[in-house]
């Protein structure tokens, strides 16, 4: 890419590491950023040194934050006694845009994956076991329907059972606004199983 | 998005406003940033800034360079008798990969349009036809195959005309692989004008 100065080759580079950015949008990308303000590019770059030296684990349910305990995990008003366990962030990010759920959760960051040799050691079960503990009403296993997702599902309730806490996992079925013809055939078994009356 | 810490949220907000950045994408993006080794993040936040303030216009080309003059232009073993005319950097960089065209180029950075209100005076114009004073045999007009491009490329062609060197314009026709069935009318009739014996 010598057409380019060093420089620009340089930028379109590391841009193109970043997941999900080809050659063509790290171009793109590097000619923008070429083009902005200056300060609007230091101010990117100093957001990103910033975000990445100060994010960790919240102490109690492994989301990311800045702080200490996570926004969620110290808001009084939510329901500590109803924990939801994702897999990632990014999916209690999901659920918190629904603006309808009450409860805490426990983010378990992967999922158990023989496959990818990921047990349940590599995991956060540990911590959430011994955030059962305390006082807790609810697990919701809201961990994806995949496979991984689905064998991590067994594997938590199989471990919370015995102590007598409630376990659900959330429903699996037609997504809403789904065509029935569009939609594979394990998906429409699982819709057919979990019918409820109406 | 009060449920990501302030810095994620920041970061994602900052991210999203790059051009073809949507909000998943910059989601995916700022989580990346901050799983990646500290050492990266500071190193991409450095080549951007960087970047930023040491490239300028190539003085001859115009193309977007870290020296006075860009790498192209420097070369002796460029034809410098033979100009393509490019709308901006990155037609120049699409050309280069060919690897085929052995003279150099002018950088327009825009190209007429009345819609939009750039004038001939808003573009590289003048600059072309000081470059011209000089000992050039024949300007190639690379612009792209738009009404823009093909408006700046009549006004171009007429601009040289009187001074006697040769104008020429690339050839508008199916592209290489392309499907009949599957081309515009207008491409279709260009390709019927523009045939060759063979």
């Amino acid at each position: 890419m010598d057409y380019y100065s060093s420089q620009i080759s340089k930028l379109i580079e590391e841009l193109s590491r970043l997941p999900g950015i080809g050659a063509k949008t790290a171009q793109r990308l590097a000619f923008h950023i070429i083009n902005m303000p200056e300060e609007q590019v230091e101010q990117l770059a100093h957001t990103m040194t910033e975000a990445r030296s100060n994010v960790r684990y919240c102490r109690q349910c492994f989301t990311l934050t800045d702080q200490e305990i996570c926004p969620i995990c110290s808001n009084s008003k939510r329901d500590a006694k109803t924990i939801m366990v994702v897999e990632n962030t990014r999916d209690l990010a999901a659920y918190e845009k629904t603006g309808k759920y009450g409860g805490v959760y426990h983010v378990l960051h992967g999922a158990i994956s023989p496959m990818l040799g990921i047990g349940p050691g590599d995991i956060k079960l540990k911590e959430l076991m011994e955030r059962l503990r305390g006082d807790v009403d609810e697990v919701i296993v809201a961990t994806n329907s995949s496979l991984e997702g689905e064998t991590t599902a067994m594997y938590i309730s199989k471990l919370i059972k015995p102590t007598g806490i409630k376990v659900s996992r959330i429903a699996s079925g037609v997504p809403v606004g789904g065509d029935l013809e569009c939609i594979d055939e394990v998906t429409l078994l699982r819709a057919l199983e979990g019918r409820t009356e109406i």
